[in-house]
């Protein structure tokens, strides 16, 4: 593993980073002894975010850091050891609390790269392992791979709004969180975002880092073209200057005033920065002016609360900006604040170590989960162009034959003259067996995802069960139900 | 100080949790040497989250945990060396960072308490400082602030729908992030709930923790009878069984006869958890049968996606629920993800260690900052009821005399028999001398504030500037911009 981010980050064992539940849950399942039976899990989400087809995965690297440090302290044996239930006595027996403090991951998972396009129902993760295991590891997972993939899916939208220009995250003061920022700093970064103001997301992270001064530089001085001036004197390298701190067009006269004597010097000016206002008739004059006084150069930064909308907007209305900075609508996805990912128990062994198929029934049929060791076959065009999804039951079919479309009855033929499977073996048995790209590599893998599914004709495109595990889940569903109106 | 709240989580030295340009700034001010400059800056937001009339102040014990903590490692420096600008040369000269690696926050910190109720504008922090300590903490203080106050707000709303039930917090799956979780589980507390499932939060938070199991219980057995019983037999003193995996009803008669079974043993059901369907019509008829059933002491916990408006929706159609179980919409504020909170210089010294105010303009009239070192003055009924509220300049004013309500012009006296000064000292020249009350404390003296603010008629309180603060402010408003443009 290349690096580790949660323990570059946090002091502790992340055993109690989970809800109580997990551990009674666990606790019920080693007194009744079937804390050992393999069982299969799946995490994936149900609805694509930001009302678009699909969601960008995120947060894998953070989630095996995570299940390869999952650890309970003597500390936190203590605590667990003081909880107690409704009449004062504890929760948990001594004896499983020293089965907790040898516990770690034995299981496999399998995941789709970061950077990945996923679809609604697709596994992001499938998880063997012990029950015991499997079940504690819900929450975090969760937490980590919901959160991730909800900001590298904004971030995507974000810089598909943006086109050819660049998108600077400046989230971390409206962030939920130092590592909501922090993580907000990667996924945006995974999802396509140039660069972050967030320093500590550019130590840990490796991502570049940008930003020159606030309003406040400019209140520090008598007047904006001294506060201009003695910037341009300190950092002459990184000279864009925020306009807007009196009065916008005046300030990109004094922008340009120091244009001109940082030219005198061999320096540059950058660029100029807007932050309120009419962005898009500001930037045009603004645009006009710099031309004119001969800095076709100098880049126009805009911020001020934007995101995918108010940049297409703002395009639309003939902005003239060349860098988008984007903060608390992007770090903490704004119209939709969480990914409803989900952990779903797909399969289990009995007693005697023989598999049994698992559904959570439910009254919408869209939410009655989908048993079987899942995996995802695209089928593509030869330009790499996406035509089909089908998910099957890896364990039933070597090569899933027909594909049956959600809300459709009939099977069909996927389209496409190739295919491949997206999920991965990443721990077999414990072992991490997975060469983690670099942030770096995960970020270009995502705009290669990205360009493939630009071109995606929706209408065509088709996603769905195979035809087997269609018929898996339809057998599985009155059954089981029935079985528990006994 | 009590306890350390971040130290307890995070490896790291924060200097570096901020942007690149408070440094850049930093380095500015250091190089034309103003940095010993004092300043006065002001953290506080423009527009009350979720609708109301108000936030709940939180986050001030995470906020001055890091300022005493607020540090430059020897490997931060060093990454701050290696930060070049277009010239590809470093930003920030050797001695600068030699400077920055022995930088301590030396300045005074007034602040309202956490729990307490603040308006738009009014100060949550003033700090005085050296103007380069004062600006490099401003993006740290704004991240832990923002959010700790939108969740406390958020927090209290639900609690408030939710009448005299309980409300417990599940979040932290849905969460932003490992401390987007654990620092919406403190705000989440302090805002009134009365536990979560988190057992972070619980271990290093001392939140009380709540939580029996999942529909994965039920389903790694044959049927779901097997499942509350084997619970049942685990956890006696835990039972809370989600009834909701086949078919809720069902589940409902399978709880009570696990409830027969438990009261023979001399043990207790304690409730049921409705998690999916029509809460209200479901909770009602479950409260029949656990009723019929002798089972009067059971409570219906009812958790699925709600927040305040769904919590006052379901008890206005006659739920029968006595515990909510609140997640994702908490934790993350849903339909607000970030309160607007700024921080804006409002004086600072010249070079001869005059004071001069400032005030950033904005063309709208409420964007426009507030000058001064400001305190907030409550006024009261002799029930504790408030009245008014007056920002005024703590250095002109030492009682305000007359209040110009917001959007008004003519001065009001303000009602009431006593009031108080709300903002208080908690850090002096770099020294806590604020004795921070326990999590307990804060939550009690919310509900306290909560209680006071339930009263308020809205018609007749009224808030705004003291009448000389009202004046400095429009005497710098014009001839500020005049100077600026010369």
């Amino acid at each position: 593993m290349p690096s580790s981010h949660l323990s570059k980050l946090y002091r502790n064992d992340y055993g109690l980073l989970t809800d109580l539940y997990q551990l009674t849950m666990a606790y019920g399942y080693w007194r009744a002894g079937m804390h050992q039976r393999k069982t299969v899990f799946h995490l994936f989400y149900r609805r694509a975010p930001f009302g678009g087809h699909y969601a960008i995965a995120a947060g894998l690297e953070l989630a095996i850091d995570y299940i390869q440090r999952l650890k309970f302290s003597v500390e936190d044996i203590q605590y667990l050891g003081s909880l107690t239930g409704s009449d004062d006595k504890p929760l948990f027996n001594e004896s499983f609390l020293n089965y907790l403090q040898r516990l770690k991951f034995t299981g496999s998972i399998y995941a789709v790269p970061e950077g990945s396009v996923v679809l609604p129902h697709e596994p992001i993760l499938r998880i063997e392992a012990p029950l015991v295991e499997a079940q504690l590891i819900e929450t975090a997972l969760l937490t980590l791979i919901n959160f991730s993939t909800l900001i590298a899916t904004k971030a995507s939208r974000v810089v598909a709004a943006a086109g050819e220009d660049e998108v600077l995250e400046f989230g971390l003061r409206r962030a939920q969180g130092i590592d909501g920022a922090l993580t907000a700093s990667r996924s945006a970064y995974l999802g396509g975002c140039h660069a972050t103001s967030n320093l500590w997301a550019g130590r840990y992270y490796g991502i570049p880092v940008r930003g020159t001064h606030a309003h406040a530089w400019v209140m520090a001085f008598e007047d904006e073209i001294s506060a201009f001036r003695e910037y341009a004197a300190a950092l002459p390298n990184n000279c864009v200057f925020l306009v807007d701190t009196y009065d916008t067009l005046k300030g990109v006269e004094n922008a340009i005033q120091v244009g001109y004597e940082l030219r005198a010097q061999g320096k540059k000016l950058l660029g100029i920065r807007l932050d309120s206002g009419d962005l898009a008739e500001l930037s045009r004059k603004a645009r006009q002016m710099l031309d004119e006084a001969g800095f076709e150069d100098a880049d126009i930064v805009a911020s001020d609360d934007l995101d995918e909308h108010r940049i297409r907007e703002l395009k639309a209305a003939g902005a003239k900006v060349a860098v988008w900075g984007v903060g608390t609508r992007l770090v903490t996805g704004h119209d939709q604040s969480a990914l409803g990912g989900v952990y779903k128990m797909a399969a289990i062994q009995d007693e005697t170590g023989a598999w049994e198929y698992r559904v959570k029934l439910s009254e919408l049929a869209a939410k009655t989960s989908i048993p079987g060791a899942l995996q995802v076959r695209r089928y593509q065009r030869t330009d790499g162009n996406p035509t089909a999804h089908v998910l099957y039951n890896s364990w039933d079919e070597e090569s899933p034959l027909g594909l049956i479309p959600w809300g459709e009855s009939e099977p069909i033929q996927p389209a496409g003259e190739s295919f491949c499977d997206l999920l991965q073996l990443i721990v077999k048995n414990g072992e991490l067996v997975y060469n983690f790209p670099s942030l770096n590599q995960a970020r270009a893998y995502c705009q290669t995802e990205r360009a493939r599914w630009e071109q995606t004709d929706w209408q065509t495109f088709r996603a769905g069960l195979s035809l087997q595990l269609h018929s898996l889940r339809q057998r599985l569903t009155t059954p089981h139900r029935t079985k528990n109106q006994h």
